[in-house]
């Protein structure tokens, strides 16, 4: 995070993670809360627009649906990409139009499919037969663009097989649509979320450019490329800046598809990621053996409270003590439940202080996508992350 | 769940999983629901407490704190291990008496150690010198049971090293217990949830023993052992029956244990379980490709929205549906969000009716542990898990 934005009054002008620091250190929390800056989410949005040129953003919701974040890219003229219904709602409710927002899931509910449709959304995903059918009976005459699902391996959280149908089946599901009376609108994809560099686009975009030919040698008028997400968040892994990244993603597009009307991109992550940092407590630190030669750290927040992504270890978090002169030593990360499965960091340990103790804060930094609302409504009896918009 | 229950008013006696079964037959869902027969979760406690003869039951309330649980079971004599302020309060509210209360969370914050203690709370767990100077500080006197560590690779959900000392450390924390001023009650271990056979306790009960023997040799005078969860629920692999399982059990706790003043078993998904079922829908079934063998089932249902515990694929539910008759072909069963890692069965697929299609419901034996807590707060807009008690 290196925007620099508006400081207090009275102080110098600081950066977004100066200002995220401060205003923790400053606060007292009663629970692990979540703070976004959201003039940096802002910031980000211009950093991204401006190496994608003529692709419109659509902002992934899922990553933070917090109303301001959604209100204030509304306000810029970004797009959003909403997961269900309820996103929908959101950001019509603050201020998004119809026409800038796209139901991206392909697994929908018919009668949020029907709810969509009349409050003006026009255009919708899909992977298969089923939900062409029920795109045709709930939404008649949408736009629809049919995912493709890629071979990606070079992502920190790579994509399962779970979305888009296989290259060769693409062709069947345009026609399908096109003869229910639907609007065979273009295609998507997704290279997997944070994909670090931009030259792990390489091998995707020649797959979907070829089946993007498939279609136009078929007859279809394809209108629409959405690039899908994927773009990167740093933490702490020295990414790419986020204009030149999209910017280089861009050049690759263009030299593989020719003439593409409307190219679209769904960045999440990496939008938000980097604009929040989450205040959390040590609640512990011991060892199991005396002979041990790392520590486990409990904090009071975990897995299962808004640091889902810690599962199979994929996103690693980094971390700011009040002790960090220091000296460091390796320590088993862990979440205050009582569930064994709440470990956070145990096959890489972590360094931290090796003064660290009970009461110590702890800020998590980069933590804006993919927290608040992966938090479990109660789980042990406790609450959901908190969260704080400054 | 075999246990017979009181049948509708003109209705004969039926089981508790007929009368699950029947009550979302004739209910109409907006969203995934749970419903918990609260009587069967009496039934069960009682068969337990026949196995477990003079053992204290406390339910373990993070495995579903729903009101009416809680309450029925205090109403029965049951005590509670609770995890959190949160739980200590449900259960207060809901008429347990603070002495049935403990608190075995080994990570605890030292302003709800200061609650629990003011509430009434005696009896809590610790495992590192921290948590014993935050006990004594906040909770002078109160009596602390020591969680042992112990080697246990039998359980289908088997713990990490999360909880509890190595068993050599537990004499000097013992003893560091006595120098606080506080009570060196007693000990406490957990031989991993869903613990399938009694047998599978015998290499756990023989370390806990030993250190039990070193304890007493040591001159502490212990009154308790807590011997913890790892109660089994049937998942449809046909487990012994509750109360012979408890027996057995405790049979070869009092055959390794000489003389312990008081017994202690803390039962969560072996309580509640079999309990509760979980009326979802199919949103849709597809083939990535047309020579795909195997299909892709997506629920409304998923990883981050109740069933958090197919992670790793380690708990196996089972499927009621409609088409139960028809011939069986091996699906990939995921859930309704827009997360590549909310898929539930994959490694091992399961088999479902060949004709299962979108809109089509389902219903999830056994859901009544770690499902509507596990639940996410709104991620991807979807509410948490509805629960409906019965």
């Amino acid at each position: 995070m290196n925007a620099t934005v508006t400081g207090f009054v009275g102080l110098p002008v600081i950066s977004s993670a100066e200002r995220l620091e401060q205003f923790i250190r400053m606060s007292d929390f009663d629970h692990p809360t979540l703070v976004v800056d959201s003039s940096a989410i802002v910031g980000q949005y211009h950093a991204l627009k401006s190496g994608l040129g003529r692709a419109k953003i659509h902002y992934a919701v899922k990553a933070n649906p917090e109303r301001e974040i959604v209100r204030k890219l509304a306000a810029e003229g970004c797009g959003f990409d909403a997961a269900s219904r309820a996103e929908i709602e959101l950001c019509l409710s603050q201020g998004a139009a119809p026409e800038d927002i796209s139901f991206g899931n392909t697994i929908k509910r018919p009668r949020d499919i029907a709810f969509a449709y009349q409050a003006g959304i026009a255009l919708f995903a899909a992977d298969a037969e089923e939900e062409l059918h029920k795109l045709a009976e709930h939404a008649p005459g949408a736009k629809v663009y049919i995912r493709v699902v890629v071979e990606n391996t070079e992502a920190d959280w790579p994509l399962s097989r779970k979305f888009g149908c296989a290259p060769e089946k693409v062709l069947s599901l345009l026609g399908m649509v096109r003869d229910l009376g639907l609007v065979p609108h273009g295609l998507s994809f997704h290279v997997g979320s944070q994909t670090r560099e931009p030259v792990m686009w390489t091998g995707v975009l020649d797959q979907v450019a070829a089946v993007w030919r498939d279609a136009q040698a078929a007859g279809f008028d394809l209108q629409l490329l959405n690039i899908g997400g994927g773009f990167p968040a740093d933490y702490g892994q020295g990414e790419v800046p986020h204009s030149t990244y999209a910017a280089e993603v861009m050049r690759m597009v263009e030299a593989r598809f020719d003439n593409v009307p409307v190219i679209m991109a769904e960045p999440g992550r990496g939008l938000v990621a980097e604009a929040g940092m989450i205040a959390a407590e040590v609640l512990l630190v011991s060892k199991k053996s005396d002979t041990d030669t790392y520590r486990w750290v409990y904090l009071d927040i975990g897995k299962f409270s808004g640091l889902a992504e810690t599962m199979d270890e994929a996103i690693r978090y980094q971390f700011i003590t009040d002790r960090d002169h220091e000296m460091t030593g390796p320590c088993v990360l862990a979440g205050p439940s009582c569930d064994s499965a709440d470990v956070l960091y145990e096959k890489r340990p972590v360094q931290l202080p090796v003064g660290l103790c009970a009461g110590d804060r702890l800020i998590i930094r980069a933590c804006g996508a993919y927290t608040s609302t992966y938090s479990s409504v109660g789980f042990n009896g406790f609450p959901p992350l908190d969260v704080v918009v400054i």
